[in-house]
């Protein structure tokens, strides 16, 4: 049986595989219907209509597909803690 | 309802915080501990005893800790690619 952060690896992969396909990386339509089905709030709250195609200049090929959800999960995290930190406060 | 990429996203979160404790990063004792709990087979199959040790000195603070789950994925899926590959020529 899978530990919980094992499981969540394992979800990070198949959702990396079921978008990319048998090309093996994520172009930038791929990537885009994954953040749409995904993260639906992130790319309707974002201003900036070409976030996508800024976020794919630093995105390369299948490799840097986790870096990037590390990179958003740390800023979820940066969020959070901020949050749990006002919370206490009061 | 969270999409199952953003439920993996918080398990990282809430497994990073459940070892953090208050400290609000990882020490190498409260990693060792994670590793043990959530990756039971990957120090059980390490040879080489110092591997914790030798995370954390690539391991600075909380930010860090969710780019070592990003490497990790990273070689879990190489693994789990040349897996597929070899299985598919079958």
């Amino acid at each position: 049986m899978l530990s919980q952060m094992e499981h969540a690896m394992e979800t990070m992969m198949f959702m990396f595989h079921k978008f990319a396909g048998d090309k093996g990386y994520l172009p930038k339509e791929n990537l885009r219907v994954l953040m749409e089905k995904q993260f639906p709030g992130y790319l309707e709250n974002q201003k900036d209509s070409l976030a996508v195609d800024k976020i794919m200049k630093n995105l390369d090929l299948d490799q840097s597909f986790f870096s990037l959800i590390a990179g958003l999960t740390i800023a979820c995290n940066e969020y959070f803690v901020v949050y749990m930190k006002q919370k206490r406060k009061k």
